[in-house]
């Protein structure tokens, strides 16, 4: 359960910034090394290290050094389970609406 | 899409921290104050009262005060635009692994 919670806690602060989510989007499209992601970002080398390792703590990339170069692939991660948490979040939403319409339907039946 | 953006930035943001998931499903079964809330996750209410800001500001929950009380209920916001992107992540992950296994086929078919 704890591991479950730092599992979606690392996942959802990983993609709360634009900057990670490009990462992940220029990704799909194929691997790219930490230069070529921070030529593409703007962005110094530093900066974009800071970015790939909060995602590959997040085991959202993969990364391999060859040579003198890290390679950066999307992880096997497929957020199963933070797709499970909003999932079970929309039902609670949509049931608390439910609630709300059957008391504003009982309040008007009451006072017609 | 900038507004899109700050969206899905806080809306992960607030969802990476346990108490803020479970003050969500505590709302779930019902709407409580901010002092139930800061009393069930044993917390002070200045701290009870920021999660509720954080969460107030990705309109994951709404807030009323009716009289000295706070109520807070879960807003209406039901993570659509999180839960597509998170959908395009999934099938972009699954792509990389669709080509990776037709490299490994194409490899194995030209050392037999």
């Amino acid at each position: 359960m704890v591991q479950y919670s730092r599992q979606l806690d690392s996942a959802f602060a990983a993609l709360a910034d634009p900057t990670r989510r490009g990462i992940l989007e220029r990704l799909g499209r194929g691997q790219a090394s930490i230069t070529d992601l921070a030529a593409r970002f703007d962005m110094t080398l530093t900066g974009m290290k800071k970015h790939v390792q909060t995602l590959e703590d997040a085991r959202l990339v993969t990364t391999e050094k060859v040579g003198r170069v890290r390679h950066v692939r999307l992880g096997q991660h497929r957020l199963e389970q933070e797709a499970a948490w909003m999932a079970r979040y929309r039902e609670m939403v949509e049931g608390q609406m439910d609630r709300l319409g059957a008391f504003l339907e009982r309040t008007q039946e009451d006072n017609p």
